[in-house]
């Protein structure tokens, strides 16, 4: 079972579900001596195994891959044929809405086969015959928390570590239940955490340098899990108008949480759909699916007003260069500011 | 003029207006070490000089005063009406709306007088000829910001140092403009303001233990800024029901944004009147008025449910100790953390 202080370099990539996560993404920051991830969200079984033979294909480090926990019940369905009538003004296709558990059990074979260091949850607690069926293939089992109360469950589950993600993260909140999202800024969630469980925490949320590496280890977490700062690297599959919208770098290109695209709360850089669509219900993955081809089709015409443009609030740092170079600069700045 | 280099530990008292700022508690800060500081706010220009003048004969040492900046222009009364009318069935008087600048110029005459080591604005810039007379004074002048906009403005308008409000933060929201707050967590702040401007950096919000201050400091801030922290010392001025709030130690008892109490978003304890008063108007001063008398009646009462809980994210590790030992033992905790 892979400790965190094994880890060369004290970085974790954000998993990314949702198109940037790319097995040369996962590669590069694994041989840059941090963590690389992979998003087997909305990917079938048969693609996640693909790319996890790509990634294997170019780094024999360790790795991990994210699982999203299986949803909740699904919503009322007048609730998300509400959103769907509101809908019908934007260009593009809907999709049909449907719940569904984003292939867990499938996905939950093919790591137990390939056995990556680590295993993290979104979006909840897995099963406990997942957890065992996990720690029986030798991997790490960690579990996103936003609250310290998820935290305590996640410990109480068995977790062997936790990823502690602040309200400055982009993408999904990834806590425990939708309908009371976590608002804690990071630094108050590590604190938080850390006088209430004894595992170790990789902390999330907004680090897009390496002073703020150097403070999430100073307040106590093991590693820094970083995603915006990744997302303009040529290895990761971020789309052209999510790319040209980060690279305006512009610090009044606010984020905002939102459900518009997904019907889960998440953080993205604000845009007409996001305001347009500011009563979206908590319907996931029911409306993440009745978008996805609108986005497909505004992705297509690089139109970055109505695609999901995830985003941590620290977003204006974000660099263009080699992911690789990216997590060693982070950690050669951590390193000089604590002298270890 | 006092650099933050100067002070013997990098922590700063939050001003902590309405109550708990009191003269013992900032000598208490300032004699461990820190800078301790008196709030002017919802004073008299004479109770601030009887204010300095006590804290003078209990320490030497370099104080802060904090003014709020002159507030904006005066809120619709029509707005300001129905709010009041929304109030008819909370026991207890209410007072008069009124608009008013919270006697800056009385209470500026009195700085300038006094010259205490720093004086730190909220709410806003202070007008040129203020900053002027501050510098002539020899006083440093500090600008509280929640956003990297803000802080470019206070940098080009002649701020000495900047209080980087997070929005962990307890209390009211620092900025310069209640219809447009800040929402960055303290970490992303640090990270867009260090990028932006030259001067040093005050990081506030949600710092309770002295591994938070050790992370502010490795984040790159000039020294950590601790307000809720302080509120359950003997020497703070917090009522009996805030302190019972706080001492429940609770993680679950939330807090959150609100305009409730001061028709200016604020960060509390989230209790009854906040849940039953979630539309309260932008409207300050006139709904602090409104509501003064209902909750001082609510507070002599004991009534937690009807006043104001200011408190930061992590306000359940406040601890119960005098002012001076917390001082000492979160500046203790960073440097063994830093080793510095």
């Amino acid at each position: 079972v892979l400790a965190l202080s094994q880890l060369e370099i004290p970085i974790v990539q954000a998993p990314l579900a949702g198109g940037p996560s790319t097995p040369a993404l996962a590669a590069a920051v694994c041989e840059a001596g941090g963590l690389g991830f992979l998003a087997a969200g909305y990917r079938t079984a048969g693609e996640l195994a693909a790319q996890i033979a790509e990634l294997r294909s170019r780094t024999d480090r360790p790795y991990g891959v994210n699982l999203f926990a299986p949803a909740g019940p699904p919503a009322d369905p007048a609730v998300v044929e509400r959103y769907r009538a509101s809908l019908q003004g934007e260009a593009g296709p809907l999709g049909e809405p449907r719940h569904d558990d984003d292939a867990f059990e499938e996905k939950l074979a093919v790591v137990a086969a390939e056995r990556p260091a680590v295993v993290s949850l979104t979006f909840g607690l897995p099963p406990a015959p997942a957890l065992a069926g996990l720690r029986d293939a030798g991997c790490s089992v960690w579990v996103t928390v936003t609250t310290p109360a998820e935290a305590e469950r996640a410990a109480a589950h068995g977790a062997d570590a936790l990823v502690a993600q602040g309200v400055e993260a982009g993408g999904h909140r990834g806590g425990f239940d939708d309908s009371a999202p976590g608002e804690l800024g990071l630094l108050a969630l590590l604190q938080l955490v850390l006088a209430r469980v004894e595992l170790p925490l990789v902390a999330a949320g907004g680090i897009v340098t390496g002073a703020a590496v150097a403070a999430v280890l100073a307040a106590g977490a093991s590693a820094a899990q970083v995603g915006t700062a990744l997302l303009r690297s040529p290895e990761a599959g971020t789309s052209a108008p999510h790319r040209a919208a980060l690279a305006r770098g512009d610090a009044l290109a606010e984020t905002g949480l939102t459900r518009a695209f997904s019907g889960r709360l998440a953080r993205g850089i604000v845009n007409r759909f996001q305001r347009s669509h500011a009563d979206a219900p908590s319907a996931y993955p029911e409306v993440h699916h009745l978008t996805a081809p609108l986005r497909a089709a505004a992705r297509a015409r690089g139109d970055a007003e109505a695609i999901n443009l995830w985003a941590g609030q620290a977003h204006p740092l974000a660099r263009e260069a080699p992911a690789g170079e990216i997590v060693r600069q982070l950690a050669d700045e951590a390193r000089a500011i604590l002298g270890r």
